[in-house]
């Protein structure tokens, strides 16, 4: 244990060159859905490669058909358990830019009015920070002791933001090099400001973009209004109707395979004080949208939904354009739970659409992405070390939850490599990843660094 | 006519000159409804005095709140009628501008494979092309006989295609200098490519902008969705109940003042060999959409109608996002008929809109002008003198037709300045205007200019 004291305390005072490490990963604009910011990308796997080769890993940067893999090992002692770290370096668009109120790519460390410290700027939370606490966590056990207590290999990714096209045959090629006795993803939240948490199922997700095509060119509406087919009414009246007044998603088959949670779990959510209120009031909300007769956080958890994250047609500019556009289109996402099947909800929602296409339309689909949900192994032996590690640090045990977002990587280490993940994360609801303003607590940064290095021994 | 030979001979002989103006004009890139472009509407105003100085009018350019007035006046012979030409030099936006085929502010001369030749850029149509076939049938008249037959006051506006919002104040306040015994537009279509045209009766038009608010910030939607109100699907649930399934708006009261178009009018109409597979085809389209039961030129020239003209939320750039935007919005233009009134069919569509709000979510509402449909007067003796001398120079009788689109001004003229309009134009249907490709043809500017020149002489 004093081993591990004088390991903390590195940890305690190389604080200010973690955040500088941090800062200077953030600063690169490796925004992955964007092919402008494809170097970008790539400079911010050069970064962590490099990084990891100063800590005393071997690393290189795997080159793929999208933005490149961050491949790193480090041995363990003889017989010593052997843990994957999976993160990525790649980060959200970042408009509206005009919303941020520090510049996405320029973070700093702000103090708030009460007295909290954020680290501030795109990424810092998803998932550049995250990640940045496990490496910091080896950086101070090489430091104090020139070794690891157990093997680690790292993969960072560049294109979790954007659908992860490349891992699929990224993990088939480098299977064995891969493979560990458990994967440790740092892409999750804490319960509470202080309360850890790790998430033992996560929904999945399917991404689809559809373009109604009607006219040949652009109408002027006075000429063909009414009588000219206009793809926004098309749209509109399709994606109006893709969830009923109970807000029930109205696609045919879309609840195939989706289970009721059990009361006892029901019982155990409802023990952790959860507040709608709070939650929605944090985001100058009240009243809950969605399903009706299910509890928040049973909607975001444990049931299926159905959003439009985009949509666009016709003239948006200043002023007024009286046009009827030649084409309008909409981005939509589901996450699914259970044993939703995403192949059957992506064709069931084409047949919706097709279905509802009158005369002179056609209808364009893009496939963005596509995971099952996944369930986690509570019982592995994994978790109680890590959970025995967490409570050393934290002074508290930790929350057993679900999680609405979706890490498609999970599933396939699940399927793939046949490991187990344990998801260990410390960002904050209010952290405003995927929005603007993103940060990052400090403390979530400090005693994040903090808990995996206790982690690293109770694995060891 | 001796005298009318020589100045058509002139028109004639002065055709690269003239064109060689418009250009100089279309170049101007006066998009009103844009503020970037502000300087350029003041360029085409100061251009377009200049030049009617030049011819020898007394022109000024008179400031407004938004872009400026050109206004001109030149003498005609004592006792002589006095008319008021009216125009507009302000385009409209040029997006998608990747669709032009010669950019848009770079006119041309471009024959087609059938040896049309075609004036190409924004404004080439609607309304530099077709306000420049006056001015240069007055510099014909000028130049061969130092005069002009009757006396002409000259209105150019330069915010038709953003609300006209300047013009309401404008018209009260310069009344006594605008007056006259009966306005000239020339912002409308010819019936086909060799048969004249006047416009009788125009709808109205009511343009809305809606914005929907919600959360106040985006959210990611994994962890807030289905729980967060989505504004894009509050956007187009109610968009989508704007029409039934029989093409019928929905807003209540919306039919109110809407007139049956007389059984002789159709019959009129069905004489005129309209043919809607024709119409549609040339814009890619076969089946006619909108009212049940109704053709399409009752549609587009008789009947209310409710279009999108644009929608936008949250991503629609390159790639994917699943963010739950703050805010979502859309521009809805209503065209109105008979007795309709704009400020009831718009509190309609507000009230509509409020009425489907859901809980947490606000409206915002901004208005882009209204004004009511018009029919004129077609017993009107300058009405007969015209369509004679349209027939003297395309040797048909000249087709007198509704309008789907809409020109405010004509209704402001009648009610403020108890004047009747005479709306004479020269434009096609494949004009493609408020569309990429914008063009005027060459056929229709030249005999334009010589249709003016014989009015000049016919009103004299």
């Amino acid at each position: 244990m004093s081993n591990l004291s004088s390991i903390l305390e590195r940890v305690d005072d190389n604080l200010e060159g973690a955040v500088a490490r941090l800062f200077e990963l953030v600063r690169i604009e490796s925004i992955s859905t964007d092919p402008a910011h494809a170097g970008d990308c790539a400079a911010a796997a050069e970064w962590l490669a490099k990084d990891l080769i100063e800590i005393g890993f071997e690393a290189q940067v795997v080159a793929t058909k999208g933005h490149p893999m961050v491949l790193a090992h480090h041995d363990g002692p003889d017989g010593a358990p052997h843990v994957l770290f999976y993160g990525h370096y790649d980060v959200q668009p970042v408009d509206p830019i005009e919303l941020w109120e520090c510049p996405p790519f320029e973070p700093q460390v702000v103090t708030t009015p009460d007295g909290t410290k954020h680290l501030t700027g795109r990424g810092t939370s998803d998932d550049k920070g995250q990640l940045m606490t496990f490496v910091e966590a080896c950086r101070a056990w090489k430091a104090e002791t020139a070794s690891l207590p157990i093997a680690v290999t790292i993969l960072f990714e560049g294109e979790e933001e954007s659908g992860s096209h490349s891992l699929g045959p990224f993990l088939e090629e480098y299977a064995e090099e891969l493979k560990a006795d458990i994967a440790l993803v740092c892409d999750t939240g804490m319960w509470d400001r202080s309360t850890p948490a790790i998430s033992t199922s996560l929904r999945g997700l399917v991404g689809e973009e559809v373009i109604i095509n009607a006219a040949s060119r652009d109408l002027h509406s006075g000429m063909y209004g009414s009588a000219a087919a206009n793809p926004i009414h098309v749209l509109t009246r399709m994606l109006g109707e893709l969830h009923d007044h109970d807000g029930m998603v109205t696609l045919p088959g879309f609840y195939d395979g989706v289970p009721e949670v059990p009361d006892e779990i029901k019982e155990m959510w409802k023990g952790l004080g959860f507040s709608e209120s709070v939650f929605l009031g944090e985001v100058g909300l009240s009243v809950p949208a969605g399903e009706k007769g299910r509890t928040v956080l049973e909607q975001t958890w444990s049931r299926p939904t159905a959003e439009i994250n985009g949509i666009w047609g016709g003239y948006a500019g200043e002023g007024f354009k009286t046009v009827i556009p030649a084409k309008a289109g909409a981005k939509v996402s589901f996450r699914l739970v259970g044993e939703q099947n995403p192949d059957m909800i992506r064709e069931s929602f084409r047949e919706f659409v097709r279905a509802r296409l009158p005369g002179d339309c056609k209808a364009e689909f893009h496939t963005h992405g596509g995971s099952a949900a996944i369930t986690l192994d509570v019982d592995m032996p994994e978790l109680k070390k890590a959970t025995a590690a967490l409570k050393d640090e934290w002074g508290k045990d930790t929350a057993l939850i679900a999680m609405g977002g979706s890490i498609p990587i999970v599933g396939d280490f699940q399927s793939e490599l046949g490991m187990n993940s344990l998801l260990i994360g410390f960002a904050h609801a209010d952290d405003n990843i995927h929005s603007p303003n993103e940060k990052y607590d400090l403390a979530s940064f400090h005693k994040g660094i903090r808990s995996w290095t206790r982690i690293l021994e109770a694995l060891g």
